[in-house]
């Protein structure tokens, strides 16, 4: 699917036909609505489950793994919010998967700033809206692999107020259902394909609706409500993303792994004679290292991807103020649940690259490509600027700042078992250090923003959630180490020995090469100096 | 010639046309012999004006620029060891830009470990070698834009020692030169050509040399001492990598800096008016660190450059102790001069497609191929892990700590100008308090050395060789900075005036947002703990 990418051709695009089949089967297994409740025909699977699962159908190709994990966001927006009428004719075929669903949203003109999208929905008497505009950037939003194509659009309804609060939700077919049940074209046209630096399997569409005025949109739920209802499919992108990432980090790190232990090259650096036969790379320091620091990142970031999953369900199944507890944990947590995998995932497959040497930086081998398809995370579904405003501007106060108080919590209960397990209750004063330094930054600019100095508050909001994200990642390792050392002082033996000591290597890893990381960002988030906010464009000019 | 890469066809290499024409003109123009001296019939340009012309090359055309920097490289090896014969017959053609010069140093079992390199050359009573083995990974090893390809090549004549003292250089060409001056064929055999990540329009070559036993070698100065001499092409080479990263990284700066200045998204944080109109994007504070960051690396790459330049001129021009003086600095900084432009090359150009958002991931917009080609630095002409030893291991130590002795007189003279200088007296004392942490960590770092403790001593090296490389740049931005605050002072205004500020608020970003990851990595390297040393390898297992 890399080498063969989608292409535009006769108004419509052209994917792998593997596709056609991946997404049947998605279907038919039951992975597209697997973890939907009963009432919406779904198998409520617990979604931690459901997340080891997903996190290896994106390990071993993600650009596939995103067309049925659209199609289920999408129909579960409409059975969340649509009638009756739109779950029969459109969602149940998304369930299915012969059609594909998609998100929406982003325009030539209005990608981080949704509030200025312009594709207009004109009501008529009929029920349905007349939807007029352009959208870009929409992953899977035309291919040849789907019997039709159904679009959860964002649009404004003509005199709906400026701004986000005047989008509404609309189903947006390719091909509407007719009355008499037949499909005919809805006007929405397919103009272009973007060729992109990786992420190459999955297509990303320009569209343009309504050139004949006969494009329907059918609106979900109520007007000017359309960002709201879209916040759940989007939440549940944005962990789509860090589980993508997650997923890629780790593939690339088996494939950098398994080179490491064949690939013979030079000798240990003790000895001297050059006669010797050569070692594997694993057995130099520097290549370890690099080994862990991709290990760390991808199985830190597994741990979070899960714990968040098990959020949700503690939120699902939970009331009243457990409920809530959970909802607001992971509220809070998933701006970093999004950007730590995403951004490190850069990094990480980076570093397996590095391992390989000229031949990781050559198609014979897989890791350039993961490093290409790396790349586009931390620019979907909200980029990490977004994410970090997210994080320091809403998240950390909402609730007079509650749901950060939550996530202390937890932090704290952790540091506690910790503490009390010899080898690594150090590692949980560094946490509890760590913390502090973070409530201690989060507290100097909140101030800012008392003072009403709101560019100043939200200046370096990416460095914050950075700092936020190395944290939460040393606090998902330190929760492994509690796991792993209390199964060897239990007695572990065999493989299970080696396992467990391997965690407790790589928690150390982290401690020790990670998370010091820390110590540089919180000089710089709680200096007074502030050039981003004081400079003006003219002085980048030479 | 990204989208039209080499392909290997009927044994040997296809390139861009472009190609024939660009070495010709580049040898017409003096631009391959620009620096060498007059008695080697060069014009004996000062190398750091050269550098500011290489730079402006690579920024255009990286792959391009490479195809002449290596006949330059090559045919300077042979003017500098080589025979008068050899200096007639091969060398005047590189540099005429009709021949293709290359240094073959990787075999497939040797690339990190030179010293296990096995092509062989057999003397023979005709004066030449014949030469036997596989090269692989040579830059410009095959291609059918010039009329020969000379390779600078390592071998290893019959019964010489085992390792790197038993290295021997020879001219092998594709086609050598008969008695009567004809041009006939070598026995090197090109075999395949690597299809890369990014770098693609350049080709990187397989070669097999005496499959019919008929490959002549001619010996460049005396046998067993080619690494030595090979060195002087290396030093280059490594100074000419990080000159085409810091290449990349400037023309990936500019085109985020043209994109950020005219797309339109977003309103400043405190505009709560949806109706009023977008703003450049270039007005949000987090778009502004992103352009920083890449013009603090940029530039103060460039600047290093360009004292790297300076050093090789001083050098080449100065007698005795002041010889000696500006030798030691460029052998101490060379490990840095190609590390941290390669490496936060990656960083940089990354972060110009986070400014492009997802224009930045389609290949309608230039920077995804800037992050592709810059990839390739960390890896080629000596990993970042070789570097990390070479400064660690070798630089730091050597003659007693002189030469990082000279480096460090060199940091203070800096310091003192700038401590007199209102409004960078700051950053001085900032400098000089990292300067004395890399002097506790580099002292703390020996002593494992002393002990005897080699692995743990070059264990993290590669990241003693990063905290290195971040001080290096605060200097040279600190040098920066007073330049610009003198030229203030002394009433600079208009453009030139704002250019200045400019410089100076990317100094400060520097100093805010690069410098103190001195901290982090200074905390790990004088930690006691060291996983990556301790584990064993069956600790990956799962």
């Amino acid at each position: 699917m890399d080498r063969n990418p989608p292409h535009f051709i006769d108004g419509g695009i052209t994917v792998h036909p593997a596709v056609r089949d991946f997404l049947r089967i998605s279907g038919e297994g039951g992975w597209i609505n697997a973890v939907f409740p009963y009432d919406m025909g779904g198998q409520q699977i617990p979604v931690s489950i459901f997340f080891a699962c997903q996190f290896m159908m994106a390990a071993a190709n993600y650009s596939l793994s995103v067309y049925p994990g659209l199609a289920s966001g999408a129909a579960r927006l409409i059975y969340s919010f649509g009638s009756n009428e739109l779950r029969k004719a459109y969602a149940e075929k998304m369930v299915a998967g012969t059609w594909q669903g998609t998100m929406a949203l982003t325009e030539p003109e209005a990608g981080s700033s949704l509030g200025d999208v312009t594709t207009s929905a004109e009501p008529t008497a009929h029920g349905y809206y007349l939807v007029r505009g352009q959208k870009t950037f929409i992953s899977a939003g035309d291919h040849d692999c789907a019997d039709n194509i159904v679009h959860l659009m964002l649009a404004r309804v003509k005199g709906a107020p400026a701004g986000v609060k005047g989008l509404s939700l609309f189903v947006v077919p390719k091909k509407r259902v007719a009355a008499n049940g037949a499909l005919e074209f809805n006007d929405v046209n397919c103009t272009g394909c973007y060729h992109k630096m990786g992420y190459r399997g999955a297509p990303i569409a320009q569209l343009s609706m309504g050139e004949e005025n006969d494009c329907r949109g059918f609106l979900v739920g109520e007007e000017n409500r359309g960002l709201s209802y879209m916040f759940q499919m989007m939440n549940e992108a944005r962990i789509g993303v860090g589980m993508g990432a997650t997923a890629i980090a780790t593939a690339a790190y088996y494939a950098s792994l398994e080179y490491a232990r064949v690939r013979l090259q030079g000798r240990k650096l003790a000895e001297k004679d050059a006669s010797k036969p050569q070692v594997p790379i694993i057995e130099h320091a520097d290549i370890r290292r690099m080994l862990l620091k991709q290990r760390a990142i991808a199985e830190g970031s597994l741990s979070l991807m899960i714990y968040a999953g098990k959020l949700v369900d503690l939120h699902l199944s939970g009331e009243g103020e457990s409920r809530e507890r959970y909802e607001l944990l992971l509220d809070f947590l998933t701006p970093i649940v999004k950007s730590y995998p995403s951004e490190m995932g850069i990094v990480s497959t980076s570093q397996a690259i590095q391992c390989l040497g000229g031949y990781g930086y050559s198609d014979e081998f897989p890791v350039e490509q993961y490093m290409r398809d790396a790349r586009i995370h931390p620019i979907h579904e909200g980029t990490t600027g977004i994410q970090g405003m997210d994080l320091l501007g809403r998240k950390v106060t909402m609730k007079n700042g509650k749901a950060f108080g939550l996530y202390l919590e937890e932090i704290a209960k952790t540091v506690k078992e910790a503490k009390s397990l010899p080898g690594i209750a150090g590692h949980a004063a560094r946490l509890e250090e760590a913390v502090e330094i973070q409530k201690k930054v989060t507290g100097s600019l909140v101030e800012h923003a008392v003072k009403g100095e709101i560019d100043r508050f939200l200046a370096d909001a990416t460095l914050y959630l950075e700092m936020a994200g190395v944290i939460c990642i040393a606090w998902q390792w330190l929760m492994q180490g509690v796991v792993a050392r209390r199964a060897l002082d239990a007695g572990a033996s065999g493989d299970a020995r080696t396992f467990l000591e391997g965690k407790l290597y790589t928690m150390r890893y982290f401690f020790e090469y990670e998370l010091p990381a820390v110590e540089g960002l919180s000089r710089r988030l709680i200096s007074a100096d502030a050039p981003t906010v004081e400079m003006k464009a003219e002085h980048f000019d030479d």
